[in-house]
């Protein structure tokens, strides 16, 4: 089935939903999930509607042109998306790979609605593992002294493989605040903290050395500010004295596998709405 | 504030949404809170649509006569509420009493919108309680042959004091089908399993002789079948060999009284409907 | 490091931990974990006690005789275990992948210490997955006409292979009394559901209809009666109405993987005591 | 039934189980519990032992003196316990009263094997609570200036009615490094966030602020360091973009209540050893 995604944030008043609404029922579309917040603290208006192209008044081409008033009246942020768009999605790995494995296979499943045509590393250890689901593999290494050199040439590979998204799925690398202007929450992190906990390297030694009895995963949207982007999801599980710090790597594995994968998949579902440097997730 | 809550389920079909959006907005309402589902197995639409009534140019006591004709043609169940309204809760116990005091006294601190004027039990246990807080207390002793004729004095009391709700606060003994038919998806039972799991007594006891490593808890709407009506919440908590049969009874009171006052806390925002012996639970 | 590991149970009385403890240090050697357990219901000791082996003065080959005057002391059921053993694990699977996919790569990855040679199915599905992590695949097709055939010749590939532990990774076929006879407490299996809720086939469908708001999954040894023995490891997730079948599927599925990973982890590290058609996991 | 327990911590070595189940099984005791774990990163060896002193050889009052030779070989700390000893608890409350309420509902339903004398605070708001559960209360406001001066008639308070342990139930003052060094390990605080996330105040703000999507509480021995002290025990609850802060705060109050409980219950069955700002918990 087609469908179109309306996501759309504007300054509260009323009226939003009843014109959003008619517009599509009085283009002959039904509505199949609508979804609505306000953030009375920001005064904000969000909405997340989603509707059958079938039999829809306005071809997909012109939606844009003809919901342009509306936006303009209530001067709404907004992004129009098709279910027939497949995003295309770039992976960034260095050498844990459990991560990458996850989301591969899940894409090879059915769960995520994407194409992943091509995997980035500042490693060689993926490589293997992108050959055997048929993908481009790209390997640049990282030093201080090459790494704008290098983003360069990985925003060209992205640029021409018409990339969307990009998931850094266990990328040891902290990208440039050039790069990350390219991709503004289109690049999704898996961080192996419950954060604000534990930001930076190594968490789940902080994790172990603090004698925490809960650890965490978290997947926000990457800013220019180091592992302080927009909160997508968290996960925790329980640990206790009996763990080692092999333990907590062992079981935080798990925690990011499957909290990335639920980011990436309401990404590619259009749920997602970031503001004030949060999130409107809808479900 | 004053607000106007409305609840709808209906065959789904297209302008629903638009309707509902419309006839709040001409009507100078200002929508604060919306969600709907489509359930695609059951072909329904669900909808619960909240909003400020200051400025709402039609009288809280001809909303409904307004908004019929809407109905009428989408063939809707629906149910208008207002804020204003604080609806009636009698809670029913028997010999634990955690679940009641829990309940009165997040109704003290203004976390269930709600008055609670009596308490009724088959036990004298709950007296001294119900004094504390300033509640009627009735009681009621049930044997298998009184137990049509107490109903009925049950009914009496809770007809006088105007009640909407009646929380089974672990009330151990089992309505008649008579008894539920007063109050359709009004009667809120906690029960101490995750069902279908351990229905019937002593589900702890059972849960300890299975050996589970995980027990729950159940609010459901009460039906004339026991231990099967439609569920609001549920919650777990995980138990090992370790735990006692008086662990697990003593664990288990943390999450009945939790689940119990999410159930009734939904209610009294108007936040389930009931269908086909299920819940939508709106958020 | 070399370790041994004794796992025993027996009636309750004085004196079983020091004569244990004492068996181990005068022989010289050094206790790594020790853990009991006492049901004070059945008036039952259990204990898991792990001791390096360097230096100690009883070979290998000796310590059950050495011990024997010991077990025979306190009538205790007690099994000897060595680190140094690999358990070689048969997994049986039909055509659902993803938990075969998941013990597969955390062998692999070092989380599983144990061999696996081989794959059974009723379904071909599996025969490339086993052919990637080059393993031998036994398609053996299950009717009610050749079922006892085929299941003695699946216990013939068995005891080929010297397996120790057979993992029911979704595998769809029911395994009769005399198959189960042959591996006692080392056949686990994963059910797709929050035993005892929902046992037999299609439980997500069941949890679907029912409208839980949790779904779980539960491993468990296999005994001859269907989906009823000792519980081993339960978690379980959250459901919403908003999820359709298929997303309780997809949720089950990390469940399943992880669930059943947890249970045989445990098992290859000998953790695992089973009573009553109970289980003691000691962490 | 009368027990001893003995709760040890010294240099990892061989031998040490063997010791401590001799000296109980020579003396004619039972074992009901053990438990042990080593810290192999700090070579150091844990023990919790708890026996049945029905036929004990030696009395009470000589316990102490017949194990010192054992702790002295191995170089123990140590501490000997006697379940009937019920320690006395004095609560610390400001103005927020739920975890208080909780705590002297559980002590009262026999949860909490202590016995609860008298309130402090620095607010008026807990007397009438501390008068329907009929214990002294102590109000003692706080100001900069006068901050020592009322510690030093908390302590008075404290010693004169033999305190053990003080429980700061949401207590909104910072207790002097003075103050806390009476109170070695006996002193539990519960911190309204998911330490180390969220330290200092106002954790609920911060945590709405940053849009987490899960919120915690932590229960912790109080040292000099606000908030840094060895953690006890955690949990956590899933919060969405739904949430108001009013929502946080009172989901949380739920998280409070019950990671306050366990500290405490485990605290006051002496199941906690604290070493190197980490905490083992026994089970």
């Amino acid at each position: 089935m087609k469908r179109a995604i309306l996501l759309i944030s504007c300054p509260d008043q009323k009226g939003i939903t009843a014109s959003i609404a008619n517009f599509i029922y009085k283009n002959n579309g039904n509505i199949v999930h609508a979804d609505q917040h306000i953030d009375e603290q920001a005064d904000t208006f969000f909405m997340r509607a989603e509707w059958d192209l079938t039999g829809f008044k306005v071809s997909p081409d012109d939606i844009s042109k003809k919901f342009q008033p509306f936006a303009k009246k209530f001067r709404m942020k907004w992004n129009l998306y098709f279910s027939k768009q497949r995003p295309r999605v770039a992976v960034f790995v260095s050498r844990q790979l459990h991560c990458l494995q996850d989301i591969l296979l899940r894409q090879r499943a059915g769960q995520l609605a994407c194409d992943i045509p091509l995997i980035v590393s500042n490693h060689p250890a993926a490589k293997a593992l992108a050959h055997d689901f048929g993908l481009h593999f790209f390997e640049f290494p990282i030093t201080p002294a090459n790494k704008r050199a290098q983003e360069k040439r990985e925003l060209e590979v992205l640029r021409a493989a018409k990339i969307n998204l990009v998931v850094l799925a266990r990328y040891h690398q902290i990208l440039t605040a050039d790069f990350v202007r390219h991709y503004p929450n289109e690049i999704i992190n898996i961080h192996h903290s419950f954060l604000p906990a534990f930001a930076g390297s190594n968490p789940y030694r902080q994790a172990y050395q603090k004698g925490v009895k809960i650890i965490g995963a978290t997947s926000h949207y990457v800013t220019a500010r180091l592992d302080e982007g927009p909160i997508i999801e968290q996960d925790t599980v329980r640990v206790s004295h009996r763990d080692s710090l092999e333990d907590l790597m062992r079981k935080g594995e798990d925690l990011e596998k499957i909290v990335l994968s639920r980011a990436v998949r309401w990404h590619l579902e259009r749920k997602i709405l970031a503001y004030n440097n949060k999130t409107v997730v809808f479900d």
